[in-house]
């Protein structure tokens, strides 16, 4: 990020068709392809570089090296009513993750709510996109993931436990859903790099420096390899539990199981929950309450003369329309990183 | 603080015995009286004064003063499934909730996963207390409440949003289940308070100063009443969502109707969902995948020689452990008071 980047603007629909060749040309059939092709380019529309064409180099390299299996389909191990059990058969894991998630909203409209427990699975890209596509669907989505150890428990030293995102979505007739999407840890570590590329220190403190104090500065972060978790023992706490929930309901992997078992981040657990305001015969008030609160919080007297409040997910709706009607911004070099991997 | 305390230990079976007594001179029956007094015992036997003992008298000077009624019965108003809407018919909060988490408990029992959203309720005082009820009923729980605007949304100077407490625990086969508890607010007032009794500066950052820097200052804070939330932007998001579900799902009071329709903290809106390992399969590989997890991040190098790394509930555990072999501490200038709450 020292040298001068360029970036090009590639609309949606080319992104799309070009996720989709290049998996279909590692095997993964069409269905597969096309869901996963769609969530890399929803993620990078909405933003999200870092988990959408940014990664999708990474997830063709892991296919390519068999530690992704682009033809495993999830299966459903174990049904009680309203909660399922899935084994994601180390298959990719937007695919897997959008399935379960889908599979979590039938069982939301049949018995108001509805959970799919999955492990055996791969990282999710970005988790809010299960947010949104839930609140598509009509229904308030939870979900959340555990990772690959790395941020040490409260107190501790080493990296023993994992940034599992966390997402919650309720969902607004108009499609402008609310989504809030986020991790345990202050900052992802793709963050704290590009803040020291770039010699600025984080906005608040995101980690430990080599003497042991809490620090804004990411090269002493990425010195000591200590992110510091939201809310310092708190986020630590909720890490631990969310952890805990995926792995017992999943049967699988904690993130203790993944460090111990992997090296790459997979085989993972998730946990996805949806629950339809229909069935709490809410559904028609929804919209007055959530519109409510929204006007409320972005009435808020600015910290800062001129500065917005905005409320979770806002962001990503200015910037997903603006994407969508002035193509999406990608680097070149990545760009053509990905062309090269057309065979 | 500044003077010198008295600390009594009293017994649990007095307390609760107490409680019962003096919520039953305000006309309370008994089966209500005894599950808010249990309440209140166990949240002071785990070492949480603030919302136990020390919190009763406000409950009783909110039922004389009629703000809580303490005769209401919570109600089922509408059910589908495994989703159930209550209507807490502004009764004594931790009553409502305990027998909404009970509910959850048999709905999960039942479909695997049940909800119940209550609107129209109290403080339900120590959130926790459902995150322990659900688990001793071998279920994971996960429970939120809204609260009254406490907390300005990030970005903006006026509370407009709650601390919003959210619970999630993990059952384990010897009762030493694993709880996190967290309020949105990096801190509680009465902390914040605590600290400036004491001349002391918070640990970490807790709010804004008057010149509107972030500080570990109590008494600063407490001049602009701005309280941090956890992870900054990320708490606040969290709060923000976490209140949307609750206020969709009861179809009652958001935080931002508690603020504009009420001079104290009622009327509130809950969330109380529960989820049965047993419906995963996976009941039994429980308390190995916990212990496997606790092990390994109590193995963790301590930050500061000596240190231990506790898991969630952990302390807890300990407290109630010692509070019930050798008393419950309380203040004799407390005891005193609610001595002379008897009728």
């Amino acid at each position: 990020m020292m040298v001068e980047e360029i970036v090009m603007k590639i609309k949606f629909d080319q992104l799309v068709e070009t996720f989709e060749e290049i998996l279909k040309s590692r095997g993964v059939k069409e269905e597969t392809a096309h869901i996963a092709a769609l969530n890399f380019a929803r993620t990078s529309a909405d933003g999200v570089y870092s988990h959408g064409v940014n990664r999708f180099p990474r997830v063709i390299e892991y296919l390519d090296k068999g530690v992704i299996d682009g033809n495993a389909e999830p299966e459903c191990v174990f049904a009680a009513g309203a909660l399922e059990r899935w084994d994601g058969h180390m298959g990719l894991g937007n695919v897997n993750a959008a399935k379960a998630m889908d599979r979590a909203c039938d069982l939301a409209k049949i018995h108001g709510i509805g959970i799919v427990a999955i492990g055996n699975t791969n990282h999710w890209m970005r988790g809010g996109d299960y947010g949104w596509q839930a609140a598509g669907r009509g229904c308030i989505g939870i979900c959340w993931t555990n990772t690959t150890p790395n941020m040490p428990a409260w107190g501790g030293l080493e990296p023993k436990i994992g940034n599992n995102p966390l997402i919650l979505s309720v969902p607004v007739s108009d499609g402008n859903h609310v989504v809030v999407d986020m991790a345990m840890s202050q900052f992802a570590y793709g963050k704290i790099e590009l803040a020291r590329m770039k010699g600025e220190m984080l906005p608040v403190p995101g980690g430990w420096d080599t003497d042991g104090n809490i620090t804004k500065d990411p090269a002493e972060i990425e010195k000591t390899h200590r992110v510091l978790p939201v809310g310092y023992w708190k986020g630590s706490g909720l890490s631990i539990v969310l952890d805990l929930v995926a792995a017992v309901l999943s049967g699988k992997n904690s993130v203790t199981d993944i460090g111990r078992k992997y090296e790459e981040e997979v085989g993972l657990s998730q946990v996805l929950i949806a629950i339809d305001p229909e069935a709490a015969g809410t559904r028609e008030d929804t919209d007055r309450i959530v519109k409510n609160v929204v006007d409320d919080i972005k009435a808020s007297t600015p910290e800062k003369e001129g500065g917005s409040i905005f409320y979770p997910g806002e962001i990503e709706i200015r910037t997903r329309k603006d994407h969508m009607e002035n193509g999406i911004p990608v680097l070149e070099e990545v760009w053509e990183k990905i062309q090269n991997l057309k065979k």
